[in-house]
């Protein structure tokens, strides 16, 4: 098995020098068609290919200077965190796939301003932007693919958060992984909208990883959900092809109940909805009956994210007061 | 492909004969693995076996008596039925099986003691009921195992009504669907108790045979479900043959909810649950993380049977006021 550090110092000068800073934005994304299992938990690396849409402005933004006082230190919207936390240690882990030993103390400040309780995971743009600032701080001139194959290995769908619109993330074929990275396509959708419906605050009670690994443990329905996945990515593209929103809407919306019942199917069972959820889930389908083209996706958590067009948004805001909707293509 | 009529009229004497009056009782049945999915539609065969437990005295009673006006009427529960209602055309469809042609005009009182609102299908015991009844008032005489093929017929898991206690319903190979019936099972499980939490009234959105029919042409994870099916109920006789109840609980929740995860990966998407539905199963998942021994099974609606020993009944019935307690084998 290859590791991390080894797909990395692959791509790395011999010597290393850090700039006086460094600073990228990075944005979080929503699959249509989602990651679920992986195939090397090493490297995260995918057992299917996925497509997301990347939210514009809404994201992570990070900054990296020489430790003057030659300590790692870790800054979360303005407040340090504790060096043994879980999100200092995973990021510094992270940063020390670069350093490699070299002696370059950093102070790392990172910001997400995606809204609270909106069920965005912080940490598909937070390694995006990450990846960025190294690149930048080291000086290394690397690919956008090969930085996006790096993010990966922080966070699965942070390979695809270094794009910005629609973006495929490939499985590969590779043992190191550096074909499984995100791709953007060229196409745009000015009128497509996402609405962020704020169900439920609270940490998850399983987090994604662990959520995998038990689905495909335990969940013989699992062994079905590559087929979904690869006949989503192709109704996907041909709904982005041909600006067909209900196919893109439905492709979505079933892709994301798929990759829920597989873990519904797990067991213990994950069932990652709560009553509101179901609430929310009814609402957009009587939504549908009475006409409005509005669509959900959900991720490993039990927010709606909603899909539809700029026509509708009055409408969608009527009946989902308080949500935050996001232009993708800033037309 | 074979109909019905062919299959009954083959088991039929040359000259029938009605009694003055026949009467037969037929209980419910709760499936720990579930009837999910037909290889015929028109003679209700199944893609992949079950196995049920029956609820005793809970179930249909039907009486069949000469109509003294020539004509057929149907009543149900003390209320008779319009001739062109969707219950007395299916009931008449299926006497009519019987009768072939021959005039031999019936009065059909039917009477159901399901509680309301539990969510348990009165059709299963009503074909059973209405199956024996028949064999009764024409004088056939048919064996236990014939009956159980012609009650699926009228209703898939009428098949597992005809029996009490453990029911496996095989699928059979055979075209005409004679091997595929009802096998009571000899063990016996004292201990065992079913509770029926009241939900929810209303009737279904989706009817069962609608709600496969769409889950097996939609949904992609549907291919994986007769791999489920199959070990559960491997699981099932191991559980029954060793007395282990978490085995037993564990494998009829989880076969529950794959098969409802099948069609929530259906297009459009089948949800039977209420928010009031996930709320319960939390519920139950919350007193096992107690301790308690306390497991579920939901069928094509959004009401849960939990399944429980004896010995944990008092705590299952503070948790879940106003319950109904059916202990299957009355010991």
């Amino acid at each position: 098995m290859i590791s991390k550090q080894q797909v990395v110092q692959a791509y790395l000068p011999a010597v290393l020098a850090a700039r006086d800073e460094a600073e990228a934005f990075a944005p979080s994304n929503i699959a249509l068609c989602k990651y679920w299992g992986k195939r090397d938990a090493e490297l995260n690396l995918p057992i299917n290919a996925s497509l997301s849409v990347s939210l514009a402005h809404l994201g992570s933004r990070t900054r990296l200077t020489p430790a003057g006082d030659d300590t790692d230190r870790v800054w979360l919207n303005g407040t340090e965190q504790a060096p043994d936390s879980a999100f200092s240690r995973k990021l510094l882990a992270f940063v020390e796939l670069f350093r490699a030993g070299r002696a370059l103390p950093v102070h790392v400040h990172t910001r997400n301003n995606i809204p609270t309780a909106a069920g965005l995971a912080s940490s598909a743009s937070g390694f995006a932007a990450l990846t960025l600032a190294l690149d930048q701080w080291l000086d290394l001139q690397l690919e956008p693919a090969v930085l996006s194959a790096f993010a990966r290995m922080g966070s699965g769908s942070a390979s695809r958060s270094l794009f910005e619109g629609f973006v495929q993330w490939d499985d590969g074929v590779r043992d190191d992984g550096m074909d499984s990275h995100g791709v953007r396509l060229a196409a745009s959708w000015p009128a497509l909208r996402i609405g962020l419906v704020k169900v439920a605050t609270g940490e998850k009670a399983v987090d994604s990883r662990a959520g995998m690994k038990r689905t495909i443990e335990t969940a013989h329905l699992y062994q079905s959900w590559p087929l979904q996945a690869a006949a989503d990515l192709t109704r996907l593209h041909q709904a982005i092809d041909t600006k067909d929103f209900a196919l893109l809407g439905q492709t979505a919306e079933q892709n994301a109940l798929s990759m829920h019942a597989t873990m519904i199917a797990s067991w213990p069972p994950l069932l990652y909805w709560t009553p509101d959820s179901v609430a929310a889930m009814q609402q957009v389908w009587a939504l549908r009956q009475q006409g409005l083209e509005v669509y959900f996706t959900m991720d490993a958590g039990p927010n709606l994210k909603l899909l539809f067009e700029a026509d509708d948004q009055a409408q969608v805001e009527q009946a989902f007061p308080g949500i935050e909707v996001v232009a993708p293509f800033r037309a």
